[in-house]
């Protein structure tokens, strides 16, 4: 019995980890789904920030206007590259995770399969027990049974054998997939983050570069414009624009050059806020 | 009446200025709420990744569990500075722009009042207008009429000249105010980003580093040493193990160095996933 308990500890590895696996894989693939899809959120809402930007930008002087719109512009290139760390999470991260499944269940009937073979054999050395001790003198009887029982036990070594294996190359998958996942995942979020502050950091030389004093003599020639000749008094400091206020009225409104797809960013994050959400958003963030 | 004509379109432009800042600083700012709420939540879902790694790890053998602990300690390092992230997009972009509020206000406060006074002087004129036609004789009425009149015209200019000062200074504020907040978002974002290469280029190297043959050689050592004298055959490529089982199993169990505390997190980001959440989960990231 000393083989079949030595088998059982072997099994009980195995067992566990199969188990461990299905568990930790299970939860490493919803959390990172659930990770990919508040990156997707996050993209969302700075694409929102964008549009307002662009709006907002055509409502003002051609100053803020162009330093609007391009700091809309970068912002919009950082959602670009946002969305092309959703979809490679998807892709790299996630869906590899999804179809580990599969090979877990594969080492789940191997093992299944074993325990019905082992139980077999050990039913196998029983009855060949009984009849020893029932009818030892029953030679056919006895010689029947040692022969059932023995080719019980070719079986299960057979089993083990292949379960052996089975779950040797289960580890060794594990291993390989869990270092490619997470190499993967780190890849993704470090070229995203790199090309982030790339272009952040034309974003803030664009706003370095807005002139503030300019704009502000356009709007004080364009209030002064007004009054023209009329009771309120010229501002002080009011020197004669530089820019003709014809200008201002240029269309601003050519799209972006932002050429990800409506449906790419549909996968279920642009949809509307949950209520919670909005609740949350008026006990923190109210904005008045 | 050339002048009053003249005076409204100057406060058209001054309504304009305001209703157009009060519309979009709100948007920003609610955008910008619900941008740093996003990001906490990528937080918090990080986070949970975070433990289940060290829970994974402390059930795989020393060489994995030391490069899942490491990548884990790395992936916590890039939550505590997405921490710093949140905590600074509160303090510095959505808290200037939800105090905007009180100079709309102002601003608001003094259109209306020389709106008032505006209309004092139209009914004063009127009434003028009406008596020099009604009873053009009676010189004692017409002349306090002109003196309310004029008095009324004072009045307006210098409600003018105030209220077109409160609008160049509330235009230069909004300005200022405009490009601090949006330099200062970029910035904010920009040292996020730059932090996170730094320590996602760690994470790499830890995964890098991981000797995977050496922990294979460990899972078989321990599938290997308990068969014993089995009846399992020895697997193929089982070398002895360099490393001596028992050591898998001191406790790994020290938390990690993350100082975060647990308010920080709350701000209502760390509430359970919405039940709408749950149910695109379901549709999009199920992990079978």
């Amino acid at each position: 019995m000393n083989v079949v308990l030595s088998r059982d500890s072997q099994v009980r590895v195995m067992e566990s980890t199969v188990t461990n696996a299905e568990k930790y894989f299970g939860q490493f693939c919803s959390l990172l789904a659930s990770y990919t899809r508040k990156t997707a959120r996050l993209r969302d809402k700075a694409d929102q920030l964008v549009k307002q930007l662009i709006d907002f930008a055509n409502t003002e002087n051609p100053e803020l206007r162009a330093a609007m719109r391009d700091f809309a512009e970068d912002l919009a290139k950082v959602q670009d590259y946002r969305q092309a760390e959703v979809e490679r999470l998807e892709a790299k991260v996630v869906s590899p995770l999804k179809l580990y499944g599969a090979q877990i269940k594969q080492a789940r009937a191997d093992i299944k399969k074993y325990k019905r073979v082992q139980n077999n054999e050990i039913k196998q050395l029983e009855k060949l027990e009984k009849l020893r001790q029932k009818s030892p003198s029953d030679r056919q009887m006895i010689n029947q049974a040692e022969t059932s029982a023995q080719r019980a036990s070719v079986d299960t070594s057979r089993t083990t054998h292949h379960l052996a294996e089975t779950v040797d190359t289960f580890q060794e998958q594990k291993l390989k997939d869990l270092r490619r996942i997470f190499s993967d995942f780190v890849t993704i979020e470090m070229v995203f983050h790199a090309k982030a502050v790339e272009v952040y950091s034309s974003a803030f030389q664009t706003l370095e570069n807005y002139d503030l004093e300019r704009d502000l003599q356009d709007f004080r020639a364009k209030m002064h414009g007004i009054c023209g000749h009329g009771s309120a008094q010229p501002l002080s400091d009011t020197s004669s624009p530089s820019v003709p206020w014809a200008l201002s009225s240029q269309s601003a409104q050519s799209p972006l050059g932002n050429t990800r797809k409506e449906e790419e960013g549909s996968e279920g994050d642009s949809v509307e806020e949950s209520p919670l959400e909005d609740l949350r958003g008026q006990q923190q963030g109210r904005c008045d």
